[in-house]
């Protein structure tokens, strides 16, 4: 298998949303290019005190290695001990203003090869997502990130939408909070089903939609005058992503765990965040309206 | 086996640590009572934007259940089944000012009662220790913390502070840092050696300690003068202490994960982090200090 088509759509991709992002924000990204002894590397790009960005982080990585531990795959035990390679662009972009959603989008490629002389085939997948956490919560724009994400995924299946919907909804769950990280998106993982050529076309509609699901929003809120109580409530709600990342999310435990690099795994964490005891909004209120309205898995995009 | 006396010490050492903290802040602590529906509860005591401290947090709880899961024991397999009691002070203090240093402390007892009639003995331990977190470290500071520990070891035995230091060093280590969480202190776990009265004993002798290890430290730190960059480190540092308690600290996760109160669980919680990409201190800064004198489990006391 042929896997340098992705790693070059994938660095590529990394490239254009860097640019996009500093046409939008103005400073420039710090590039930081990084080796890992047991092979393969990366490259972290990171925006801070932007002037429409607090803390923007892509990272690109491509590692790989001779045997592939029987952990590393429980949907694919057939994978164990094979060499393997892995290789994924993900991004968080945590905004200035609290009217701004943060954004979180990756997408992934993994391949364990079949041995030299073996009849067996290569066992390969694609993953990956895109989903917005406001901290006020707009219709508009809402409805434009989940339809922009169903859009690039309609010609690969009807189905395809509803389904990564539902599984975005399930996986970016607070459980002990019993409250969804944000309004959703698209997720999905061991993703082969429609054969090599057209699951990475499918990648790739994703990772390209990304730019016009996030930058007209960014866009439409990022100049709205905000004060104290908006930033207050920004670095507060940051905390549940905070509590998301390190206790669920399974990419930065496994990272972690993993001996992964540090400072690339943390690029999601938030710039400034507070924690308050048993805080609740005053009923009614703006901040009322992102529990009631938002974070409640909604069919944002109505009947089909 | 007749668990009142731990019972009422605990609530006993909460109260007194509440008194002791309100008379150095001047503010007082909001209390707040809350029930489990599977049995017991607990109270959380919580002082947040004090003058003194910025957020500091002090639960006590008292919770039972009736079998007890094989999962919440691996060293005690014997009790899985059981009807079970568990209770328990856990504390962690967040000065404002950066010259004051963070701290934890917890003292804990459970048993898994034998069945009515039965021959069996019940099943019980004590467990607990106490930790200091500097910013800017003080080796007086450190000695004083690590010097009221073993006092308040030594009489039940003079290897108790050496082995309990160890277990503090390993526990309390950010493994994806390469960097201990703070300067140690004391850890203990299922700890039943000395037999009911003298193993109570000693659990007193520890939680009866704490306001003498930590409160002398504040009143000589509390007034020192600071500016936006001992307060910028100060809230980088911390979210070691968000790492530490999201990704590794079992009591944290085992009570997110067992549908545990959310908010008295995270009671530990710094009120203001910051993340920033990779920072290093200055060679030769304060800061750079930290990291090279105090964060490399020292031993504090030399020889004995």
């Amino acid at each position: 298998m042929n896997t340098q088509p992705v790693f070059e759509y994938l660095q590529d991709l990394q490239n254009r949303i860097v640019e996009a992002v500093q046409m939008v924000d103005g400073k420039h990204f710090l590039h930081d290019s990084w080796q890992r002894p047991e092979g393969g590397g990366g490259t972290s790009c990171m925006l801070e005190e932007g002037n429409v960005f607090e803390r923007a982080g892509i990272g690109f990585s491509h590692v790989m290695g001779s045997k592939l531990p029987p952990s590393a795959s429980a949907a694919h035990p057939e994978a164990a001990g094979r060499a393997w390679e892995a290789m994924g662009v993900s991004l968080v972009f945590h905004p200035r203003n609290p009217y701004v959603p943060t954004v979180h989008m990756n997408v992934r490629f993994f391949v364990a090869k079949a041995p030299n002389g073996s009849q067996d085939a290569d066992i390969w997948w694609f993953g990956g997502g895109m989903d917005l956490t406001p901290y006020y919560g707009f219709e508009e724009d809402a409805v434009h990130f989940h339809r922009t994400c169903r859009d690039a995924l309609d010609a690969y299946g009807k189905e395809l939408y509803p389904q990564f919907k539902k599984e975005c909804d399930e996986y970016f769950y607070l459980k002990h909070r019993k409250e969804p990280r944000g309004i959703g998106g698209i997720f999905f993982d061991d993703f082969n089903q429609l054969g090599f050529e057209q699951s990475f076309a499918m990648l790739k509609s994703v990772g390209d939609a990304f730019i016009n699901a996030y930058l007209p929003i960014v866009q439409r809120r990022k100049d709205t005058p905000y004060g104290e109580r908006e930033r207050d409530f920004q670095a507060y709600r940051r905390g549940r992503y905070v509590e998301f990342n390190l206790v669920y999310d399974r990419g930065t435990l496994f990272g972690l765990q993993s001996n992964g690099r540090t400072e690339s795994i943390l690029l999601s964490m938030p710039p400034i965040v507070k924690w308050r005891y048993d805080w609740q909004p005053a009923e009614g209120s703006a901040e009322a309206k992102l529990y009631s309205d938002f974070l409640t898995a909604r069919d944002w995009l109505g009947q089909r």
